[in-house]
């Protein structure tokens, strides 16, 4: 695992670079992620860019045999572009414009964000992109992080076209969504809502399908976004891998991995916890988006158990470690002062220091990792799933905590190595699946799972599995796989006709493999007995 | 009391009707109650009516011996007016119109709201007031439960007149509000806002005469805009029961009930409980309004006791029991999959459908109850003290919370029979009463407390009895029936002189009778106690 | 101490001001506050002004002994004024404007209202200012007590011309702010936003640079306009004093107290409070500002220990005791009923009425304080550290409590009297100072702090002395301070890098005194050992 840091160039006087990346080279670091939230010193006027500071600094780190993670600057606008076309701005559920200020204040949907983030992409493709220096580019930072969802016009309009792509006609909209209900029949795309509060003076929400589709659709502009960077990318860097920093599912899990990742060529993400099987959940769930090692892209430099958290991803797969960051910000929103960072505010080396530094050469010789194994237990994560849970009102589960907590938890404690997957051609290698809270049904899916357990494979479901179409709207018939897997011969799903005794629903062999099929409500503790019944 | 149930003929194939009014009519339910939310397929578009459905699912009924509460459509007005008619929608405090995707997205001061509904029900009323199988009608779904309060343009003026209308001018009401304090003085009603909040860095309110007066507007609204459904009503349906449904005072009782039910005929209500007190309080509320029996129009299908809750309302008055509802929502915001109704969501019969089934079976003979006898013990409810104690910011009291919890629950579970009343001409035939939180003053109730009491009444009150009159400002003199009834002698009101050592800050016999003093500030075991001694 | 109290003529028909003048003069009482709120009544229309029955209620109150003190009634700006120049409500930080009908709707940058505003001070100054009767003047009420914050456009034109004032460039305060921080580089002051909440999904804040300018300049624009009033009033008042009624920092200290008094007379304040140690400390904090007797313009007259807490401010400077108020108020946002004042609503006395008159008697010959002692213990309250803390978010301290219950607290309960500085300037004659949490550097207070320790003093500091610059910007060299006062030799702060066993990191003598160095983290517990050990 080689190691890396955030470093802002643009934060320090250039004589202060030789003196940091001397700091970095002593302690075993030989790589930087630079760039990140510099629009305004790469194009402080519009059109008009300035390269020589970053042309110097990327030198500077060449010097100290420092290599370049550059970013892509997108995710803050500066104030000309804001000034100069306020739809940049996205507006939030309350309807109001996101201020200037702060950072990921740009909606994916205003053409004018775009282009002008496309062509800075665009420039500093042509300008690095062959740099022997930069060994690779990252697109932007945690997209959707703090803008979640874009309620302007723009917005609306683009979802408007894309419903319109997907149901093809309002009548199938209405007919699928089941608009007579409440009234609520459309005569055109144009005429639906976004779902932003109701605002009665009773709580009240919107339209279950509406809002799965409209989380998907934000996700989508998000990966599209992502895409055009990237295609904007490759014509000028060659075989350099491209990647992103994602964040964990318990801030928003509203970005669908596998398609984010599926234009880009290395998992890369953001970690910041305590908890180790939290660490481990996020390493197992990088490395399963591609099958392949991940990069992490933020880990805290300041963390108390640094030197076990690095193991703990390490072993699953993770060949670049980039701490965030060396040095505390003394302004702005995430100034610090009390809590050192690789170095303090005044630039002594911290206690990290010494634990990067024995890490980087105790390793120094090793290769990078190239390939991963696969582990023999699956557990999978269903964005559409999760959503629907989330938004959801009466029902809302914490899908992210409950797949984190509930469930994983327990296999990392009892030290079972684990894949996360995340569609239904993961499966490959696996013995044994978790598919817990896989509301949303999926036809492929279902199919594959019944070959799994046909084959040999150890199942394990919840009991809304399967409960919900892909609208968002409940299932009125049993699908079969309830009563292929779990011998299931009622008209009716197990949750309605069941009075439980149990968590532990319904145990079946079936074939050659087996299936349990576990209430949805099963606590942390009722998990923890479940699985080790399982995997002894 | 005969068993109905609703249902939503518009949500299904007509093919499916037959089969579900066959496993209604098995189970021994006669009466359905359709239409509720159905105007954007009544009327799909402006001023085009499409019966032939409607016409249909009530003759499928009448072929299962099946006949039908028919309601108006009104609470969910369609898109189509909604794009037309902006001002249909209200506008909540926050300045934000309610928006389309819900429902109650309609303000009763919109001219083009109140036009088109009345339209759509008189419509309704050429069509099926005569009809053979159409036995009654409901009034729109639940007034005033998702949206109390509107502050649209056209809530304002409505306000303004309201205002012009109760004080004459604009020095009167100066006068009358205290407006000196503050600098707050009018020169024109129309200068007078709408008690939206104040919006200041630290919590600051409106004046309270002001938030009382707007309570009782916006309950006045959606008194006129029923009376003049009904109105529109009566003229084609001949002596068929009008009746609306209420709901529980715990979720707001923003709708004054007496003023409500004075041009309807039947008392009707939604009831969402598993607290027997609480069910059969608001049971003993409904027969209170009229003297007489009520109608249940919504009663949970799914609820875990429905046997012991529904002896609890029969005994209480309620002559027609409609259930809600037959069948899950697979879609809306009110889908709902594990839970079962009188079927499951493929239709397969539930628990309860053999509790209704046992039911309809037992009582099939039995004649409609047509009266109800009066109980001896009273509780008052009072519409202006229970919102003027709701707006009140330092003095905020839980009315409703306070009569049910506090008071009520002992009398129920002491197993008194209770009439709950609402206007000083109802106390004829009570032999105690009960009137707490009563504050403000009244002076007929005041002269009918005193011949109560004079006749050999048990009474009684608390101590902020008459402390406010009807403009919601503190009275500055004793009433005298703290001399009559308590033989009160200081110049000083009871709570303001007296420091209590008991809850119970009097006991005092007048003439024939004998009245109670309780703080108000008396807690639920503290009323049990307080309680026992009166009914002993 | 002279008693006061808060009266109302404008609440009362004139027939009435006897009777509660004459209840206020055999109860000793012979002051009253009035005017404070009562600027419809004196202008009820734009430029037509009526005095006539405030010089009869003047010259009532002096018929029974009673002099005033004057309130000019800016606080609450007219319907008139409201409907002609919308521009004079303030916006809250969600872009509303606060509503009318409350109070505080005035927006300190707004033309019209200061205009409007000293137009009528002025009227009453050229009136009353040399009326015997008429002994000081109050200025407005409770400045900045519910409108701390104005995001108007006025305020945000004022902004941009208080921060051009202190940069003199947009480049300097570019470098100051550190906005190439997630590229918030600014082109023009004019770019530069309010702090109003970003609005992102996620928590999203502002810049702490502009957040604590933000605080500084909205405290400016109260003192400004204070000291415009205090102008007014000066050529026709003569020797009369003019004070104001601050508030308790509890509540908000977002006005700084030395700015605001520095134009000003006498200290005057608002205490409410039934905390001995919390009075005794506002007492002890009016003290300090001007070093010399102060008032106390309100004290809640229904009070449950009024005699003790009188007590507490009577031994610690207080001249003059205003009560608020004779009698409550029966309409109006401030209405009460059952707690009594100085009299009930019917006018009986109360319990404390005899308390202030039992009081009045015992003390009516003693002469008026004009001077104070001064105690040899200080404690030192910055407000720009208070701001910086408590503007913060992931490092919020809530500065006021942390002063008032973790460390005065301690110096009250051990019968230590303090007194409370403001500036560097303040320290002469005190033998031991606290100066907790004072996070921003003050070069001036730094050399002021080396020579009382050197002196001979005994000085307690937290860990986060000095940490930011007055940019509120982490400094990156360590003040001299730390070596000459605790001998810290390391080129780091205290706090990045020891790991203390004990929240008393660091105890110091050096030349003739000695210095303690204290975690901020400190309990109130801790605090406690700590200055039992210091004063024993």
């Amino acid at each position: 695992m080689k190691l890396g840091i955030a470093y802002y160039p643009e934060h320090e006087q250039p004589e202060q670079w030789d003196v940091d990346y001397g700091k970095l080279a002593a302690a075993g670091i030989r790589s930087v992620r630079i760039g990140e939230f510099a629009w305004t010193v790469l194009e402080p006027r519009d059109g008009q860019f300035e390269w020589g500071w970053l042309d110097a600094a990327i030198e500077r780190a060449a010097a100290h045999g420092i290599n370049v993670v550059l970013c892509t600057p997108t995710a803050c606008p500066p104030i000309w572009l804001v000034e100069k076309h306020p739809d940049v701005l996205p507006v939030n559920k309350q309807g109001r414009a996101i201020g200037f200020g702060a950072r990921q204040h740009r909606s994916y949907s205003s053409d004018h964000y775009v282009l002008h983030a496309l062509r800075i992409v665009n420039r500093m493709a042509e300008r690095y992109g062959d740099h022997p220096s930069v060994v690779a580019w990252q697109l932007d930072n945690e997209f959707g992080g703090e803008t979640k969802y874009d309620f302007s016009e723009g917005a609306r309009n683009a979802f408007h076209r894309w419903l319109e792509e997907r149901y093809g006609t309002i009548e199938a909209l209405n007919e699928r969504w089941g608009t007579t209900f409440w009234s609520q029949r459309y005569e055109r795309f144009g005429q639906i809502p976004l779902p932003a509060p109701i605002g009665a003076d009773v709580h009240m929400w919107h339209h279950p399908s509406l809002e799965l589709d409209f989380a998907r659709f934000s996700s989508g502009s998000m990966v599209r976004f992502a895409s055009l960077q990237a295609a904007s990318l490759r014509p000028f860097i060659g075989e350099r891998p491209i990647t992103t920093n994602a964040f964990m599912f318990c801030w928003g899990d509203n970005l669908n991995w596998p398609d984010l990742f599926a234009d880009l060529d290395v998992v890369g993400m953001d970690i910041y916890s305590n908890k180790p099987h939290e660490i481990a959940f996020y390493a197992d769930a990088c490395r399963g988006v591609l099958g392949k090692p991940f990069w992490m892209m933020e880990y805290g430099t300041g963390t108390t158990e640094l030197e076990r958290d690095m193991q703990i991803v390490r072993e699953r797969g993770c060949s670049r470690f980039y701490l965030f960051k060396m040095k505390p910000f003394p302004w702005g929103q995430e100034q610090g002062g009390g809590k050192p960072e690789l170095v303090t505010l005044t630039g002594e080396p911290s206690r990290n220091y010494g634990i990067v530094r024995s890490y980087a050469a105790k390793y120094a010789g090793e290769a990078e990792l190239t390939e991963t194994e696969r582990a023999g237990v699956g557990l999978y994560y269903h964005f559409d799933s999760s959503w629907s849970y989330q938004l959801a009102v009466a029902d809302r589960i914490a899908y992210p905590d409950y797949i984190v907590h509930n469930v994983y938890r327990h296999l990392y404690e009892a030290g079972v190595g684990t894949e996360v997957v995340y569609t239904a051609n993961q499966l490959n290698g696996l013995r044994t699946l978790f598919v817990p809270l896989h509301q949303i049904y999926d036809a492929v899916l279902e199919e594959r799972l019944i070959a799994f357990v046909q084959e040999g494979g150890k199942l394990i479901i919840t009991s809304d599995l399967f409960r919900k179409n892909g609208d968002n709207v409940y299932l009125r018939t049993v699908p079969r796989l309830f009563f292929e897997l779990l011998g299931w011969q009622e008209n009716n799903f197990p949750g309605d006709a069941v009075a439980e005794a149990s968590v532990l629903i319904r145990r079946h062999k079936s074939s050659k493999g087996e299936t349990w099929l576990v209430h949805r409500g099963a606590t942390e503790e009722q998990w923890k007995e479940i699985i080790a019944g399982i995997i002894e």
